[in-house]
């Protein structure tokens, strides 16, 4: 048997708000940037570039999702456009596995697929890199690898991996999969050679995994294959149901590989603190910070001063509407506190003042009475969706670049400073048509809800609406 | 000799940065509010009123900041006009308080004066009440009289008053000032039943003040004698000096009555702190604010949500530029950290992003290469100054209300959803005509500067310029 091609298959889906407010129910943090300029996910994309090359990456997301990740992808110069796979809805792992492998065998006989989670992190690239040759071998010989991590410390936030008998010399077959552990336990399993924690990194024979869906799991399978594009009907049918649960806790070829580079799934802003280089006062310090006679904090600044004096352990993320000042051993119960604000049905928890869109982004200015003031900014090249409002008129003032507008019967084009009038009824859209992204400065009058009375004529997408 | 009248000077001059980031350079705390909506400054006058009677309090301040006590007064529905003596430079409370009793001498032969400072807080309005009218009787036998705090614990960070014999039964003569005390001397203090903290109140007849002026600080009453409208050239000559330093450690006249009510001069967030009153956790929780397992906070939020979780003894302040987070026994270094923001020359140290003005206020919305964006709120019946920009040109969006626009040649009436765009070069002017606040959106191109290359052709009080 010839050597098969490597394919890589990243999981964008997940919906975090463990790292609020940075992340947020709209804006998972495989979209956030913890440190520097990357996001998450390009970062992951770019930690395996070089090695699969990007013809051979695809990238699983939730339909709603997948703006956003070209979004990020095209900011590292990378054009996946049909490499990008929409889920209609949100599942777990295991279906979101099977869709991009099939995907995958839809246009190859078979191949070596490495599925990695988009929103984690990683140091020490050469053993990562020495690590996926070893998963590449185990993979050919009919394995389904999980890369297991040496145990930094006794983490009790991660569920471990119990290795069995030798497979070869670096790598077990897999005794059990093991839920989060308590103290005691951990240090155990730290003490322990053959106890790792489970990364959700995969690599595995695409035929292989079919093998072992038809026979762990045929429901998810049947469906799957059923139809070439998938419908939100369809998905709907597939179990909510994980990778681990659904194949590896069961299949017979299951193969666990130790790896021993620096890992975390940044959960909490716990574990993002103890992943990040730290200053002096062993602190981590993000934005325009001004630090007294503090140590052991995060603090992760956005667009305004933060000055903090005399604290220890405590982490602070300010973002645009909200900002989280919490303990930092603490920070695991900003998940049940994001709970209950979206109870509440605050605004904070789903989305930022700053809405990313297909065609650009949005940033809410001000709201008064009668009134709402935005900064809309379109990518070149793009449009808005064509639409009128029933209640609604607007001021546009073009604050940068060039806008194609059609505003009723007439389309203008409008200059750097230049503005228009969108009275109530007109159909109305804006179109950049320069090369550089395009400002608005909008003004809108009556009212002010979001969405409220919109009649969209074709959505974010250019598509015609139903 | 007859009953004289009693009047009341506040004392609203004095540029605090202790409790920033609520209190800038250009807006001192006495026009902050430390809980609920009113400022300190709002909160003196209307402690002091009923016993006064508007007609006889005035309030001395310096003349950038005369306008700013006319809109809180405004707010309380006093309009002072006259009674506002603006001190055309910062200087010391010597000074201010000779000025003030000079004004009201131009008007009565004699009067019993009270002087209040604004930026303090008081509790238990009988006690005061009480404590004002002892003062009266002493100031009538020509005692110079300061109200001397018993000490709620063993402060630090006050001046004392060590009291003397008995004057009677409820007023001692002043033996000395006593400056900051180590914990050692305060808790000595406490002990004995004739120290106080020095709370800069003052009850005098002013016939009485101008003697000691002469025979202690006659360099003071010269040049404030000399005109009857202070120039600054004039006013730059008088010295820097406490009212404390220049009469009341020197005189014989000076008595100290001892007044039980709860006072703070707020010089710091832990004294905020202490004052204010506490929910179930012993916080103090101002805004938007969601706290979780947290005890002993000062939590003041602004427009944004602000969620701690786990912190105890930290002081929290928000605001739409900057935030603070302290430990709160270390909120007193806050003045050394906004020194250092001073030498940075950071906007921050100096003033809000929502910056009032004669006419109304503005706030900074938004910044990019090449514009600006404001939101200008103009009272009714306010204009702003007549000016024109050499290389900026504004496009006007009138949100709400109605305006007034001179525009190069045109002078136009326009109401809410209308807009203008003001070409360089162009004279211009806006004038709020309705009855309510006029809100307009203004986007500034070209020069983006704060004052960049701004003609004024009058100035905010609508004065011809020079």
């Amino acid at each position: 048997m010839g050597k098969l091609k490597s394919h890589s298959i990243i999981l964008a889906g997940g919906s975090g708000t463990r790292l609020w407010p940075l992340s947020r129910e709209e804006y998972p943090k495989q979209f956030s940037n913890l440190s520097g300029s990357d996001s998450l996910l390009q970062t992951t994309y770019k930690r395996i570039l070089h090695h699969f090359g990007e013809e051979n990456i695809s990238v699983v997301v939730g339909e709603k999702h997948k703006f956003e990740v070209n979004r990020h992808l095209r900011e590292i110069n990378i054009d996946k456009g049909e490499m990008i796979i929409a889920e209609p809805l949100a599942r777990n792992t295991a279906p979101a596995i099977l869709y991009g492998t099939l995907k995958l065998l839809s246009e190859v006989d078979d191949a070596l697929v490495f599925v990695f989670p988009a929103d984690h992190v990683i140091e020490d690239l050469d053993s990562f890199e020495s690590a996926i040759m070893n998963a590449n071998l185990l993979a050919q010989d009919d394995y389904i690898v999980t890369f297991g991590i040496k145990p930094h410390f006794p983490e009790t936030g991660y569920g471990y991996i119990e290795g069995g008998s030798l497979i070869n010399d670096n790598s077990y077959s897999i005794n059990k999969f093991i839920e989060k552990p308590d103290e005691e336990k951990a240090n155990e399993y730290m003490s322990k050679g053959n106890y790792f924690w489970n990364g959700g990194i995969f690599a595995f024979k695409a035929s292989t995994i079919i093998k072992q869906f038809e026979i762990h799991a045929p429901e998810i399978l049947e469906i799957l294959s059923g139809t070439e594009n998938m419908d939100e009907q369809t998905y709907s049918k597939l179990p909510n149901i994980s990778f681990d649960y659904a194949i590896m806790e069961k299949t017979d070829r299951g193969a666990v590989l130790p790896v021993s580079f620096k890992w975390s799934d940044v959960g909490s802003w716990k574990s993002v603190f103890d992943f990040l280089p730290k200053e002096n006062n062993n602190n981590v310090l993000e934005g325009d910070i001004i630090a007294k006679n503090s140590k052991n904090c995060l603090i992760k600044g956005d667009r305004r001063l933060i000055v903090v004096n005399g604290l220890s352990d405590i982490a602070v993320v300010d973002t645009d509407d909200a900002v989280l000042i919490s303990h930092i051993d603490h920070s695991s119960n900003v998940k049940s506190i994001v709970n209950e604000l979206k109870e509440k049905g605050r605004q904070e928890s789903i989305t930022h003042n700053i809405v990313n869109k297909p065609w650009g982004y949005y940033i809410n200015l001000n709201e008064d009475h009668g009134y709402k003031v935005k900064k809309i900014v379109v990518n070149p090249g793009s449009k808005l969706s064509l639409q009128k409002h029933e209640h609604r008129s607007e001021h546009w003032i073009i604050s940068k670049g060039t806008a194609k507008v059609i505003n009723g019967e007439d389309t203008v084009i409008v200059k750097e400073k230049g503005a228009v009038f969108i009275p109530q009824q007109n159909v109305h859209r804006v179109e950049n048509i320069g090369d550089t992204p395009l400002h608005i400065i909008e003004v809108q009058f009556g009212d002010v809800l979001e969405e409220g009375d919109i009649v969209r004529l074709e959505d974010d997408y250019g598509r015609m609406s139903k």
